[in-house]
Formats: structure tokens, sequence, C-alpha cells
């Protein structure tokens, strides 16, 4: 985290000579200076990407001046873009369950600053991480979920995380599938944890189902959460090798490790936004 | 490899106390010294699997006559088992196509003594690779296959490969598959390697499903052939690292390394006779 | 971890034929039954080691007894050896300073049951931590440290641990350089975290060194503490890659993932016997 | 390897606003389109860095007109730079002795069209890897080099390698140290690869010593040769995992693996102009 970035823009859009120049320069007028940039041409479908981090005055220019006369420079090249202000931080619900590990991560990187966001609260269909989310001075909010009261429920939440005006849905092992009414509202801002090395092993138990056909690696892998089950952009994934004398719960507790820090690092990408989702696929700026 | 290795045990059967003691107590009393042992016990299954190897002198006992003696102890532990000789090498095959990189691979490591076996003979459906054949003095067969001669041309495959007393197959990026009458005759014999981090990637074209799925890592298994293709046993896995700059040629260009690797080290342990197959899955003894 | 254990033994001497035939049948005569073994034997100098974990009835034998017993024949080899039972958890101290990360983890780690040890103080020379420690119950002692003081803290911190009947010290980043009054006491029982890949960067500011050096990968590395400071027997290392764009500061967060990592390996490793020290060098029975 | 890329600027100056703007703007104007660009300031020297690569109508320019045009602004700047065109491929000398992995590794990627380069010649102080150059169709020159005579043999490799009109010197494990009159005429044109994951282990036989320290990683480090042995600007590193049963002789084994593959990759960012050296350490614009 660089804490001289005021501002990061992510911007793509079909290729033409002159993207770079026109867009850096922009940004030179408006009175920042670039500290870091990664721009790339996919050759095959002349596609143009690129993420511009820079510093700048704070009192220059506002958030909404800025879009308003960047629109002009994107509405010409037909381009998908963002820009975020560093000054604004995003505002992260956590929802779990009842596994603690991927939680104390991100709490334990939040206290260090690791992340530039808040956290107001926790949602959990479980009250067992009640006291974790305490230690950190977290507000934590129980929702139990049935077949029956799964819709009622998933619209309280709802109207929690629009109250509480938040961003980002961080599911660090939410044992529960979200329903369209919040997966729609959230779109490439919901983040999920999948303990298996995607597609390899979707659905439950991924641990079993590597167990049983013998691998001799595991993984994990964060995505943003679309309706399609496991199917959503992959954000980052990394692996573990295991062997013939672990049983199901060593992979489990090996997979813990992998868990926890594959989430870590997909959070760290989205809140530094380093991340442009295109279609199935993300492009992480490193 | 160890050179003082004189003989190999693989050995499993259904747990019960003082397994241990009498086989090494077996292998003492034949003139053995055991240089190396693992054993584990699965406890779910009460399974019970070891390798051992021995140093010995070479006129102590035949190996038909070692054979003979050790029967008695498996036979009455309901045991799998093999014993392996080091005085005689394992003869194998090289399947391949057009892709260089796998044969090269092996052929360099075979050079360099890595592998204590022979190669009397590689085989392929086309002629390309014949002068790195010959750049090793290894004999070369072209058998060109179509659906209509497939069956006639392994017919005389398999011939070739008795006379040359055969035992085991490499697939080196070979691109046909091979039939039930080969498989058949090579059980956990014939070695292939699969370019994608199975099970993930079944099937053609894995690279490319994998690039259009969009993972950040991509991988390569190697296992042994069996009728179910890309379903048999495990042996070695690897991945390696991508990004969204990489194309589909540099996913091939990153996978070859990994393919010849993950193959090297599976041949490794199978040519140590440290692999012990369990129904779909492997036991490595490292 | 494998409930099902009761028993492990560690055992090296000078090799010759018939070891393993000998131990594993003492382990039989007592009721016991090898659920995993692990020999080896180095040619060059004819050094046999071994480790054993075997399942037993309670009640079938004391330790003492058992000591007792297998000291004739550990003597009759010249043997370096230990046994160590279940049933009797280790006791392990932590020492900390200022950094939470390392503790944290193993906090965490015990309390998922992941080490099947006790843990009844923590000790620091700061009182930053001391909450960290109540959230988990575990009593917290500081001793301030100055060069005047030193030798007397030390000695009350002997005193404190003998009190507890410590038989692991784990130094969790603690900054200060422990005397030989307490290094003599816990031979080979001491264990700490080095943030850089020994031998590289042995001393004061690792990663100040590694940022200046311009390496590539980044390491940490958990050993014994001995009276030659990061010369220790080294039990466990790991690495993760570094960038142009990483700071001081950056490898310092990357080296926080890496170093409780490290630690918790190495602290498993210990706690499951699965250690030999010989030398300057450790035998890990994996 | 993106065969559209017909130039790339490696530059780098003290920080300013607008440097971006003006670089690109330049490209454009001369005709260019960026195809990958990577940009970053080290903020705590204000030290700016940039590589950029784009497609460009052949005949647009000349390099020598690029060039002066470019002076301009890089000297307003005071920047470092250079411009590459694709056109006209760097040639490559490999010196090499005995061992045959690197060089087998080089000619191999070489004929697969991996490195943009040409290979008119290989020097070798033995004789012996001959035949694997002619089986490349690689001129092959042996100097033997004796304490007396080493200096009248550099002599006679320098006149080759300017009559050959070499850019890059690739010491593929070669045995002996070039002296100033050849490291001063290739400054960061000459890549040597040191089989310790420096600055662990410098000097002569990494291996033994890695072997006797008792580590659990071994590494390979490609850096350019400078006047100080083993201290030049690291280009890449890996390391592989080694345990208490590896020997000597295994160590160097698995070390094969990893020093033509960290080898290979250092080649692969220096033939593409990935690489910029400050000081004592690199910047790799991946």
């Amino acid at each position: 985290m660089n804490n001289n970035i005021k501002a990061t823009l992510l911007f793509s859009c079909p290729d033409r000579p002159g993207l770079v120049s026109k867009i850096s320069q922009f940004i030179f007028e408006i009175g920042g200076n670039i500290l870091d940039l990664v721009e790339h041409v996919e050759i095959d479908e002349k596609f143009f990407s690129i993420r511009i981090a820079w510093e700048m005055d704070g009192g220059s220019i506002s958030q909404s001046d800025l879009n308003n006369k960047f629109k002009t420079i994107a509405d010409e090249f037909n381009a998908d873009w963002k820009i975020n202000f560093k000054d604004k931080k995003k505002r992260a619900a956590i929802f779990v369950s009842k596994y603690d590990h991927c939680l104390q991560e991100i709490l334990w990187r939040h206290k260090l600053s690791e992340y530039d966001i808040d956290i107001p609260l926790i949602i959990s269909n479980h009250p067992d991480l009640s006291s974790l989310a305490a230690s950190y001075s977290i507000s934590f909010h129980v929702f139990e979920i049935t077949k029956e009261n799964k819709s009622a429920q998933e619209n309280k939440e709802l109207q929690l995380l629009r109250e509480n005006d938040i961003h980002t849905i961080v599911m660090a092992r939410y044992m529960q599938i979200l329903s369209p009414v919040i997966i729609d509202e959230f779109p490439n801002q919901i983040i999920n944890i999948h303990h298996s090395f995607l597609p390899a092993f979707i659905g439950g138990n991924p641990y079993k189902q590597a167990f049983e056909r013998g691998v001799k690696i595991i993984g994990a892998t964060s995505h943003y959460a679309t309706l399609d089950l496991d199917e959503g952009p992959i954000i980052e994934q990394d692996i573990i090798r295991i062997s013939h004398k672990d049983s199901i719960e060593d992979l489990k507790r090996k997979g813990r490790d992998l868990e926890r820090l594959v989430l870590a690092r997909a959070l760290h990408y989205h809140f530094e936004d380093r991340i442009l989702v295109r279609g199935k696929k993300t492009i992480i700026f490193e």
C-alpha cells in the first residue's frame, strides 16, 4: 500500500494509437504525477487495458469534477473505466459461518493497516464467531437462515448493507449461497474463497473430492461471486503439496492456511483497485 | 539413485501388529541390510503399506528363490507385494508424436544416468523426431496411425514391445489414445503426461480451456494410463503462475517446462520402485 | 496429528544389519502396533536414523519401564535415542517482544488443537501483547531487559520456566538474545524464527540487507537456538518472491506471512517428535 | 515473445510530473502504438523507471533517426535510456566448460525460437561439448586456459567476439573467471549462473556448503558478471526443497534443473530488453 497514491484509474477499450498519451496527458493537466502504471494490449483482440495510480494535491480537483472531465475522453474511446479516490475508504462487510480462519486473517491484517478500508460490520448465520468480532470491536449481526426464511433474512441483510454504505462483501467461508437479490446489487464487489483449485472440484466438500481422486496438490481459489456458483471471475489461486499420509482432516488443516492467504491476496488486489473484470476473466495489475 | 541398493520391496495388506518385525526379520535373515524404509498405516481403513530398499551381497540369493521364500510370509498376510532386483534394468519404450520437449528431457537424463534403465526403442506416429532419437543412438520406429489401420498398427507395436522385452511405456506427449490391447498388457506400467492440473481441464486442448476460464495457475499431471482417459492414478503434479499478459502460446511455452519436469519426476518414482498403486490412487514413497 | 499414536521413538547409531528388525521386534513385544516409520542410512558415514510412531494399549507398560527395557537394546548399538509418550503433553513457553504475528499464529493454531501441547505462559520484554495473551487466557509475564538487569531478569525467567515445568521455548520474534544460562538448560528445545533465508543475511535487519542486495526472493528460517547466533540447526525454511516495486515495508509485510508459517511448521515437527538433531544439522522425519 | 513488437525503450531518471505523457506522446508522433508499458516511481528516492514496447510500420523511421530525436527529450530529463529495435537480432556467445545442462537448455530453447537471437559461436576451455554444439550446427571454439596462457587466450577470445559482433555473453556453467579485459567490454551484457541462492554460499562448491550447513532449500542465481565475483546485479533466482536423504550428488542433480531454468528465465528477460540495471540491483519489467 503506497500512501502517496491519491487516485487510481482502471480503463479498457478497443486498442488504437495514442491512448496512453491522451490519458497520461489528462492526468498531468489535472496536476497528477503518475507513480505506477501498467498497460497491455492483447494483440489478437486488440484489447487495451491500463491501470494508473497517481499522487495529486488534495484540493486540486474533486472526484466528481474529475469524473466529468475524464468522461469526455473515455466516451471518445468507447471505454469501460472507473476512477477511485483514495480519500474515501471502501467499506466492507464480512460474511462468515462457523470457521474462523479467514475472518481472523482479515481482521488481523486490517488491524495492521494492510488494507485501507473500513469494516463496519460482520454478518453470520451462526453466533459462533461473535466473540472474535468483539475482540476487534466490530459489530456482529446474526441472521439464521432456513429454507423458509432465507428470502426474508437476505432482505434484512441487504437493508443493513445499504444503511452501512457497504461497497464490498467478503464471503470468508460463508456456507450459504447468496441469492440474486444480493449478488445483483454488488456486481464484482462480492469476493468468495473456494477451497479447491477451480475448476477442479466444483461444489461441495472439495477436500473429500480431492482425497478420493488422489491428487498430489490441493488448492484454493478466490473469485468474484456470480449467479453461477464457483464460475465467477477468478482473482487469485494457490496450491500446497499433500501426500498419501494426509487424511481428509490433514487436507482441511493444510487447506486452511491456503484459503486465508489466497483470500487475503485477492482482497489486497481488490481494495487497491488492481482488478479489471473482463467477461469471465480478471486482469490483475500487479 | 543409490547404487548400494540391490533390491526393493513394495508391500501392502490389512494392518496388524508385527508386520514390520516379520518383514525386516526376513530381510535380515537373507543377508540384507535395510538402507531406506517408509511405512505407514492409514488408520481409517487399517491399510498397511511399506517400501523397503536394502543392500545385499550379490550371490547370496537369486531373485526367484527370494520370491519363493517371501511368498510364504506374504500369503499369511494376504498381501499385494513385489520385489524388484536392481541388477536387472527395467526396459522402457518411449511413445512420441511431434513435440520434442519430453523426449529430449528423458533422453538427456538417461544419458546422465539419472534413470537406471535401458531404452531400446522409441515409437512414433510421425517421423519428425527421428533425428533426435538418432543423436542418442536409439532406434526409432514409425507407425503412422489412421482410423482404418490403428488396430493393425498397434498389434505390430505390441509385437515390437514384446520382442524387446519392454517393461514400461512412457507416453511423452504421444497424441494418440492407446487401445485396450496395449493398456491391458501393461497394467500400471504406462506413464502419461497430461498438460493440465487434473481433474481440471480433462480432454483436448487444456491450455485453451485454461486460457478461456481465466485461471491464474496452470498445471501438468503425470499418471498411469488406464482405459478411462485422464482418469488413471496420479503420480505427480506441479503448477506455474500465469498472468493476463500470457497468450495461449505463452501457456504452451510455460507448460512445456512443467510437462517435462513433472514427467521426469514421475519416471524417477516409477523406475526406483517408489510407487504403490491403490485403486485410483498412488502411494509415493519419497 | 494422529491421535492413535501413543509413543514415538527417535533413534540413531552407526549402521549395521538387523537394526530395524531388533527395534520393531521390541515394539511388537511390548504390545505396540507401528503406525508410521521412516528409516534411512546415510551411506557415506554409515549413519542409521529412524523414527517410529506406534499405538499401544494405555496400561500395557509405563514410560519408565519402557525406557529401562529399551536401554538394553540401545546400549548394545551405542545409540542416541529418546522415547516420547503422547499422554504427557509438552509444555511450551512463548517469548515475544512487540510483533504479534507469530504469537497470534501459534495461539490460534493451539486453540484449533493443531499442536498437542500446553502453553502455560508467555514471557515478554514489553507489555504490548498482554491483551492478545489475555484473549487466549494465557498468563503474560513482562521482564523488561536492560544491559544492567539482563542477567538478573533472565534468572527470574528461568525460575518461572522451571516452576512451570517448561519443555520448549518458542522465540516468536523475541528481540533479545538469550544468555547461555537459558540456552544451556534447553538444548534443542528453543526454537527461533529468523527473518531471512539463512545463511544469507545473518544478523540485524535482514529485510534491509535483502532490499539493498537486490535479491528476487526473500526467506525465513526456523532453527534451534544455540550459543552461536543464527548458526543453530535449521528446522524449516521457505521463501516468497519480491519485485523492484517492493519497498522495505513491503518486504516486512510479505515476510510476516512467511515467518509465521515457517515457525508454525517447525513447531509442528518439533511437537510431533519428528526432529533428530545431528551436529549442526537436523533430520526431519516427515 | 510478441512478434508485433518492433521497438522497446528502457528509461530511468529523477521523477517529475509529465514524464509518461512526454514519452508516450513522442512514440505516438513517430507512428508507434504502445503494446506493453510498465512504469514505476520509487517514492523514497523519487526514481522514475519505465519500459515501453511498441509496434510501428517498419519504414517509418530508422533507428538512428529515432535515437537522435529521442535524445532531445532524454537530455531534458537527465535520463539513462536505451531504445532497442527488434529487427536487429542480438548476437550471443555461450561460454561453457564440461557440464552440458545449461548449454543444452539454451540451444533447445533457441531452436524452438523462444529467444529472438543469433548464436554464432560457443567458446569453451574444454573440447567435451563439441558434439552437442555440432548437433545444433553452431561453431565451437576451444581455448584451453592455464595460469600462464590465460591472458593471451582471453585476448584471442575477445578478438573472436568482436569479429562476430557479439552483444551478449552467456556463462553457461563456464568454470573460469573472466578477466577485466572481457568484463569491461561487455557491461551488463555478461550473464552468469551461480549454483546457490546468493548471497548465501558465495564462491566454490556451493552444493557442498549447503549440504554441510544443513539448509532445507537450495537455490540458483543468475546475475550480470562484474569484477566482484558473485556480486553482480541479480536477475533471477529460484529454489528447490531438499531433505536429509539427499546426498551432495542429489543436490547437484536437483540443482541442475534449477540452474538451467533460472538461467533460461534470466536470458528471456535480457533478450527481451526487460532489465534495467540500477547500481547493484536490477529492475525486471515483467
